[in-house]
């Protein structure tokens, strides 16, 4: 006997295959979308419908664009430095580093980092089309924003070995105590390089 | 100019209608859904699609059916003891109750719990078919099996009051502490009903 009909058990377990969801919030998902919002299943489905179609990659910074379009507008907008490049793992990477508007070079995507644990070997990686970036755009200034973990690390490593004796500065973002965040409730590694990198005042 | 494509974007603002989910959680559904799971985009908007049209409520108790189904089979399996009425608020708690294999009756579902806040007041809630259920199905016991909230307990005091004079049990759920609960992390109110609820050994 089902308890639910199966029309909502399929949308429970559908939304189940999402990250991070369980039953019960799938459970929330669906009746929410039943009881409280029915308009928001078209919308829904109508931004489903168009997802992979849509989608395309930039064909020098593997950003992600809208399908057909070749080069990414962060890369064509000529206000934007080319010859500084932040590399990223992902590409919502860029929409955090986006936000602080700090930040007036172009961006190279990795496409994830290296991680042995589930088969990701750095030729998987978008890192000879970076080397080439480099040669090609003149590029005075790579900056590895990686995660501060043990992939993104030996990514970093990586990339540094690559990019060999070429004339250009590699940098890695600052590692140190989160703004905001209480001394006694950082974490052991960040606090220790925190001190590891303290600035002289 | 859009640091996403549109396409993408879309989809984050439909999964951000959904209830908890902020913007970064939507990126990381959509995200997943374009990288590494496109399978899962058709079944959820396969899914999508049939459940408005799919889904009916039960004549009786008010519980999800199947779109075309009169009754729910959990009222009209013959084991199930139609004299006993669990009330619940939303469709739902049917299957957390159902979980326990404990209750044998049938259900009713009040589709929400009366709320001035809201705007929910109890004449839209399925409280005047409940009274009528009681008549026809000669029902003894009625176990209001709403939550121990202000909204649960006001509901179930209203309830109380259209019953009236009724030849018939109303119980409601017990409280006090939660099964594996540290009696030190249990909240004052359940605490206070544990203590006003104890049970003689």
């Amino acid at each position: 006997m089902n308890i639910l009909p199966p029309a909502l058990q399929e949308v429970i377990d559908a939304f189940g295959l999402l990250p991070g969801v369980g039953p019960r919030t799938a459970e929330r998902y669906a009746y929410y979308l039943l009881r409280r919002d029915p308009n928001s299943i078209h919308k829904l489905v109508a931004a489903l419908e168009e997802l992979p179609g849509g989608i395309g990659y930039c064909q020098k910074t593997f950003a992600l664009v809208p399908a057909g379009q070749e080069l990414s507008d962060l890369y064509t907008d000529p206000r934007r430095d080319k010859t500084v490049i932040a590399v990223v793992a992902e590409p919502f990477d860029i929409v955090a580093i986006e936000k602080t508007g700090q930040f007036h070079g172009t961006y190279h995507v990795l496409g994830g980092l290296v991680s042995p644990i589930d088969g990701i070997g750095p030729e998987q990686l978008h890192i000879a089309e970076l080397v080439k970036r480099i040669d090609e755009d003149k590029v005075v200034e790579v900056i590895l924003a990686t995660n501060a973990s043990v992939e993104g690390e030996s990514t970093a490593l990586y990339i540094q070995q690559q990019i060999g004796d070429r004339k250009v500065i590699i940098s890695r973002l600052a590692q140190g105590l989160a703004v905001g965040v209480d001394l006694e409730y950082a974490d052991q590694i960040s606090l220790g390089r925190a001190f590891d990198n303290r600035q002289t005042l």
